[in-house]
């Protein structure tokens, strides 16, 4: 097996290395506390104790209830869940309204509740990259959706969109509200109590937890249907036996992501300036996509008449890796669907790459990318 | 924290001791190699090719082609995903047949499609909790169904299901057969193109991997819609970033298991012997249910006029962990819907345990086991 070690990690948005301590505290689950949290004998207990544990620690982090916390697959389970949960709900097929340049977990579950009979509005963001309330609301007046989901950073741009003040106009007009923060928990400060939402869906490995798992939030007294049925687990909302080590991992990852979150984006925040602080003073054009409302370390930027393919690979065999967009559509040679939404040129889309920086990173990796870039650019 | 460890484990159906190899295993996708699988990148090249060589081993441990494997979240999501995926596809809301005794993730995913118009047929197995291929021939006459589901280990019961012949009869009525094969994958030799189903689902914890991971076999040729939406992964079959550590669990464990499935067969079966050697000697009253065709270890008992409930938290305060049922449906005190099926007496009913015992138990275990009981039953 020929495995080149990677020498710079830039791709965060895409993954994140599993945070340590959060590793150790899964150990034991992954041994010898191996009981299956759904018995009721002694040798069970700590398996459940973990559990309610890590949904008080989890809640804590958003400012929610305990009971409001289920455990989930990861964020696209979540996603399924939220949109197509409720949609079987509505026997009368009333419209969602999303946006264009959502992640394909919501796309593509919005084309499954399409298919038997919900009609969907596709909200285009603005050429930064944001969903603005005036843009929803004469689309919802007149479409009166029972739910409205969008992202809260998209993926691609970083764009933090105004999830308070979208909630509150779907609200107004009686829709359920649903936010994709995959790309957002664990790396901006979010209190679920102030933003409204109903449903919060997110995913530990972009939070440095563990892949395959992830957590729903879902405000009490919303009625969201079970999508994964069976068992009695999760207030019997989510069925099958819980994955209680990577559940720990998840919680303790995000605690230690939270308490250390100005830290993290003061850090960030530096690295992305010295950034572009050096790509400037290297003179090579570039367009940043994304306005300015964006989650620090995301960097999208565009190079004219270049081919964003071919500088990812090039970058590779630097041994830095970086994204040309969603590494869940990586195959996909076309340009993203982000890029579309938002009109940039396909001059510039064709050209463009994403450098996700995060709380591992050190000025050193800075150094090394913006001198390959320059070399390769030019 | 007050935990009690456990002296003897003896509920191998509910959950296993995760293999030791596995473990070791998994710890590099934990640690080192965090990359996302789905980018183009030197660093994610590791990851992918542990996914494919994982879905090469579970492929030749159940004799599947490769591209016959889909990575799940586990047994209730696969149970899940055969079920509601292909009532999806059926507009003319055919019925689907299914057992009075399946698994919750069956039966509630039965009732889920049943809310969308598709009437379900349930089938009592025998008292020796079997469902024989004569019982299914009149009613998937009458009901021409589109599916047939039944599992092929009873996990309270641990009876073998007749799988070949059963899916004989449901393809000559051209019905889909799907196995909820969650207790049985590790445990027994499955060799899918022989038995000629269609849909297996299984599940990493049943076989000594990991909780929170299980694998999905759908047949060449049968196209089983996406229950999980959006990213490429999983040949655009099953959404969302891979759960890599995991899956290389699963795979060593399923392999170990395979590997070693002729003696530790030998040694369960040998400790099962030991068990009613002595609990004979003991002279208590039991009966055991179940018939003759039993996966060796799963011994559930009744005793006249006894309380399961209560003999389980005594083995408990001596520190051996039984079940008195399903583990998914364990805050239930009322009395397992398995046993209703089968028809058993309420007096034995409410006085039936399960104990399963794995590869991991010893001859001493067995005897405490039942010095245990027999003392309390007495």
């Amino acid at each position: 097996m020929i495995t080149m070690k990677v020498c710079i990690y830039a791709d965060n948005a895409a993954t994140t290395q599993l945070d340590k301590a959060a590793f150790e505290a899964m150990v034991p689950w992954l041994t010898d506390e191996y009981g299956n949290p759904s018995q009721p004998y002694s040798f069970s207990r700590s398996a459940k104790k973990a559990l309610a544990d890590s949904r008080e620690t989890i809640a804590a982090c958003i400012n929610a209830d305990p009971d409001e916390i289920y455990f989930t697959s990861g964020g696209t389970e979540g996603d399924n869940w939220a949109i197509k949960g409720l949609a079987f709900l509505n026997d009368d097929r009333r419209d969602v309204i999303t946006s264009a340049f959502e992640h394909h977990a919501i796309l593509r579950s919005c084309e499954a509740i399409k298919r038997i009979g919900h009609p969907v509005t596709y909200i285009e963001p603005d050429q930064n990259g944001m969903i603005m309330p005036n843009t929803l609301e004469p689309s919802i007046t007149t479409k009166q959706p029972f739910l409205v989901t969008f992202m809260y950073v998209n993926n691609e741009l970083g764009t933090i969109q105004p999830i308070q003040e979208l909630c509150e106009v779907a609200h107004a007009h009686n829709a359920f509200f649903h936010t994709d923060a995959v790309q957002a928990v664990g790396h901006t400060e979010i209190n679920v109590k102030n933003l409204g939402v109903d449903l919060l869906t997110a995913s530990a490995h972009k939070f440095n937890g563990p892949k395959g798992v992830g957590f729903q939030y879902v405000r009490k007294g919303v009625m969201l249907p079970s999508y994964v049925d069976g068992g009695a687990q999760e207030f019997g909302f989510r069925a099958g036996t819980e994955n209680v080590a990577s559940i720990v991992g998840m919680a303790i990852a995000l605690k230690n992501n939270i308490e250390q979150l100005k830290a993290n984006k003061k850090k960030v925040r530096f690295l992305e300036q010295l950034f572009f602080d050096k790509i400037n003073e290297s003179q090579i054009p570039y367009i940043r996509n994304g306005g300015k409302q964006i989650l620090p370390g995301i960097i999208n930027l565009s190079f004219d008449g270049k081919d964003g393919e071919a500088i990812l690979h090039r970058m590779d065999l630097k041994g830095i890796s970086i994204s040309t967009g969603s590494a869940c559509d990586s195959k996909n040679t076309e340009i993203s669907h982000v890029l579309k939404a938002i009109k940039l040129d396909e001059r510039y889309a064709r050209g463009t790459i994403r450098i996700s920086l995060g709380k591992n990173n050190s000025s050193e990796d800075i150094e090394a990318i913006v001198n390959a870039l320059v070399q390769i650019v030019k």
